[in-house]
């Protein structure tokens, strides 16, 4: 019981110092893509949509956590929304993928943590839809529980993660900005060879292309040869994969989670999946073999929720049409490729297991780079 | 510690006393298909496979159980199947399905148990694998378990099976005999509106089409109109899905394992896994809205093993020519309808949760049945 | 021009003669499924659905032709129809798959036709296409134009499939009974060994159910184990595939075609015709290795049309909810197993390329047969 | 007939002319990726692979033509080679594609050519398949064709492409350099606004990481916001779909050809096939909803031909495991990006239908461009 009371006053500190040695990329002048963002640069902005972090940072050994992702504040199991799950590739255990995929909808808040942390994340997300009003009846829950590996800077072994901390990330769950970096989820990733972690950030489309907000957070871990906004970052600090022509490793795995407020169902949010592997590209990932790449698409809309129970057999929806969907397809790659490098930007150096340190990824170096290549916008 | 006990020697007796009932389908004459079966008629003729239970049976609302298949005895993980995953219905939880379409193969045993237990059965088998001798830098499991919602007879919201229950049915696995009806992951099932169960039965290839052994072992929890070898005997007995044009539910699931010795790569073992779901079909299933109908096929061919780490960059295999899967796929449908009606014939009537009642098939009526429609066979 | 003018003489006798020496498999007393027919038992019992045929038999050696299946009356182009397609075995050559898949909409008339008349039945659409009024503008076409091959009783190789017989067979398209058997695209295939060809049949649920009606058009052309409504049919006659253990081809293909009225989308109605591949299994199928087995499945509910254009960005539709499918499952498989017999119960034996003959079913044996297994209803 | 043979004439001019002005992009020192390139840079680095062309250019309105890929120079029905096809988004009539993902082979070359020329592109590889030596008693032909819409400079409507020029284009397959930009199927193509055609790229791995080579060639014709090896090209043109905040259409596609020497399956193939779709992304490309994107990858490696017809039961192959992917994957990536933007700088402006020019990239300016941003290398 001690044990839990410190840990949260970690969590706290963790919490509460996470913003202030780091700017996120926009701040530096790092302005990805065309599109407009949101007011918060988050997930967020995606109306009803909530985050919740718990940071896992104890002794030398354990760096990890939970990161969850509401897709409203309500009864998500009485109140579904439109889902869809995309694999882009699949050395991953994303739990929940085919159910999600048969009947279009999510019932449960997503949760992101560690490889072998899944089982328990689907037994909270169980232990919290059982118990909550409403769901006395309940005997299926669809746990969607998704996870990279963060064994390099974390005792994953000793399987860290309990119940508790993945309700604690559903109880913290809240709008407006978003912890990024090494937090929750992303407290020990590694990503092109830097702290990797939690990123986001959101597209708002002028109200010509339907007005729509798309908002995306990532738990990076993954590699490859890193570019940020077309500058090739990873050549010019030599440090990328496959470099000298040697066998590296560029595996790794990044999750992926997009929202919309659009009215979009289960076959256009799988497509808007896609796209989010298409702004990944852009910052140099390959998709590597041992990659989880999982990306995890829902709409919030209101109108557009399916309830549990319902005493019609139909349901009356408006839905955009095929015609008006490349404007959210843009969002998407423009937010993911902006979520994974607010991810980098933001995440701090990191000792973990067996002493090892995995450097942030050096702003100033990459500033000066992202100048010699004028890609800086006031 | 007691109750665990107590525990155990309840699941003994279940196991010892589950066969002096009942006989298989093919004791009383029935004779699906036109295929011999292997020596056991069961999933266990295919070489190196192994099948274990946990039997849970408690008070009056305790009605559940783990089973688990095997690909071989030695550290699957290590040594890793060809195997596939075909989604007939995706109303259903099975967790390590996208690694195994990705990859291409299997690395733990197959756990399968009700639909709240996903969690610990993950959390078992992750344990199992990191345990095992010779796996200590192991960081990444996928495993691959499976359920079907047992919730009518079985107190499932209490969530009774532990990970100690998952690991006790890895290590009873055995070769040989399988026990079928109301044991392990079939102790609360039901099918077709009896009670329903574990199942199993298998085909042997005449060596002109390979020789080549086919077995499958089913979690049989599902509704429909039951066709017993073509004899329309839910029609019979009027029990069926939707009769009397009321609104009855025929929702339920079926967790399907083809294993064979064959030497075939994912991607036919894809092919043979949707045939599964024609065999299912052939015995009245419907694949309602609310199932989690799933397949997952496998190789246990020694020649095929992928071994975990390897000094080279290629692996060298025999695989047989798509031209030769046609019998193989004949093979799946006639042992998975037969593994099916094998679960309704071993079940026995249970009591549980409620004092629910589910009664076992009634085996004279139905052979009467059989017999005015000529379908028994010497 | 004359050889067209005598060969559309030679249609139209084929097309008066078709239904007057066989009955359609309820008429002898085969009454599968527990579902009502509709009025024709026939695709056509959908609102709204039309089906024409152009039946090609010149010579000794062509014995092919044409279906078609139009979702209604319309410009389909201008009034798309929500639709899927599922790939039951993809040894075949169906074209416009991915677009149907991707957009969750058909545009065109469907075309059963022969393997090597894929290209000239994808000519033939887009020249109806380009040329209806109201089209002039259109410059992409997705065909959907299926095929089984009927080189056995027709030169295949010499290609007699022209444009004018699949524009033909559109202008012949027509509701109310549709002519089954040897008939258009059935017109040289062989199912089972026995003479195949084109099969219909609908279910019309219960008002308690919904009140829709399903309909099932096939082109059967494939292999396996034949049952009818449960009866071993190809045991008992000795004649199916992979008999005395000597390798026999199973191989050959059947297109499906389920339409309904249903107010589903596309999503569900893939999972319709996934269905459909469960009625085929019923019929002893086996979905082979050489088989094309492809569903296409679409709802011709008037208020789900998609109009090519549009003022508005959204579409408002109201749907069924996923829990109101099971009924609608068994209705595909129903109706696609009743097709299925049906196009063998109207084929008649045909001679063809090289004097070949196929026998047609031997009506009288199989009522025997099926009077022994006490199948028939009154 | 002297149609036909002006026709030719012009082909051939056009064939001889097309390198004369133009240079490729890393002529230009513009050097995407990290790899080395194969030898020729080009798709036909891959061992036995040919790429023949015929472009169309007649008149003020026909502006289309047709490209070949053949896997070997064999025959390749008679010895196919493994092969996956992976849908980046499906608004397009790729035909042939369900059967190379069943059966894991392609048996016919690819052909490329308009959107409406599918159909004749289909009837001219079974035309091909049919005469070839060898293939007397062949019946079944899945022919590979795939197409853009060349609609906007081309009077696609007019369906000029007929069977003679596609087998102008097999005939004219070869090795060596590959004409790129305006030829062939990439006659009238138009991408990012500019001129777009066909292009093509290749990536030589070091030997430590297998030392096999990948190959891509593209048809271009899709849109987004252009940019080349990072620099944002679009953005500092002011040239790019959505700009404004209008709706602008980003519409058109991209056809991907990815061929190997690696001994990959099927299923790693279609791995590699998803990547090209990470290259295309990094181009500016968004994939949008009117995009008929698709990948088509297959090993030309000798031992891994699978015949058509066997004497024995089984094929023995040597095949990369899945941990040696990754170098495959970040080669598909670079040569799909070096591709596209190769189609770029080799296509020359272009007057077609309707008097509409589009103009080629310009090359000054973009070199201007890559300067400021300091993206240029020796």
């Amino acid at each position: 019981m001690r044990l839990t009371i410190l840990l949260f006053l970690m969590v706290l500190v963790t919490t509460q110092t996470w913003a202030q040695n780091r700017k996120r990329a926009r701040e530096h002048g790092v302005k990805i893509g065309v599109l407009p963002t949101g007011k918060q640069n988050a997930i967020t902005d995606v109306q009803g949509v909530l985050v919740g972090h718990t940071t896992l940072v104890q002794g030398s050994n354990i760096r990890t956590g939970v990161t969850s992702i509401l897709p409203h504040g309500g009864n998500v199991f009485q109140n579904k929304v439109p889902a869809a799950v995309y694999v882009g590739n699949g050395f991953g255990k994303l739990a929940g993928t085919t159910q999600v995929q048969e009947l279009g909808n999510l019932e449960t808040p997503i949760i992101l943590t560690n490889t072998l942390g899944v089982g328990t994340g689907i037994n909270a997300v169980v232990s919290y839809t059982l118990q909550q009003p409403g769901n006395e009846q309940v005997q299926s829950v669809n746990a969607v529980v998704g996870e990279t590996n963060d064994g390099f800077l974390n005792d994953i072994r000793g399987r860290h993660v309990k119940e508790e901390h993945v309700l604690e990330a559903i109880r913290q769950a809240k709008d407006g900005a978003v912890a990024e970096g090494n937090v929750g989820a992303g407290t020990g990733t590694v990503c092109f060879g830097f702290k990797g972690g939690i990123g986001t950030s959101s597209r708002k489309l002028p109200s010509s292309l339907g007005g729509y907000t798309v908002g995306v957070l990532v738990q990076s871990n993954f590699g490859g040869v890193l570019q940020i906004d077309g500058v090739p970052v990873g050549e010019e600090l030599n440090q990328f994969s496959f470099k000298q022509q040697i066998t590296e490793k560029a595996d790794g795995s990044c999750m992926i989670v997009v929202a919309t407020d659009a009215p979009v169902d289960a076959r256009n949010l799988e497509r808007m999946a896609k796209r989010a592997m298409m702004g990944l590209a852009k910052t140099g990932g390959i998709a590597s073999n041992g990659s989880g790449d999982y990306v995890i698409a829902f709409s919030s809309n209101p109108d557009l929720r399916i309830p549990y129970t319902s005493d019609t057999k139909t349901q009356t929806v408006t839905l955009l049409r095929n015609d008006e969907m490349s404007p959210l397809f843009m969002a998407v790659i423009e937010a993911t490729e902006e979520a994974i490098i607010n991810s980098l930007f933001m995440a701090e150096t990191t000792q973990g297991k067996e002493q090892r340190v995995v450097e942030a990824l050096p702003v100033d170096k990459v500033l000066k780079l992202m100048k010699k290549h004028n890609a800086l916008k006031q």
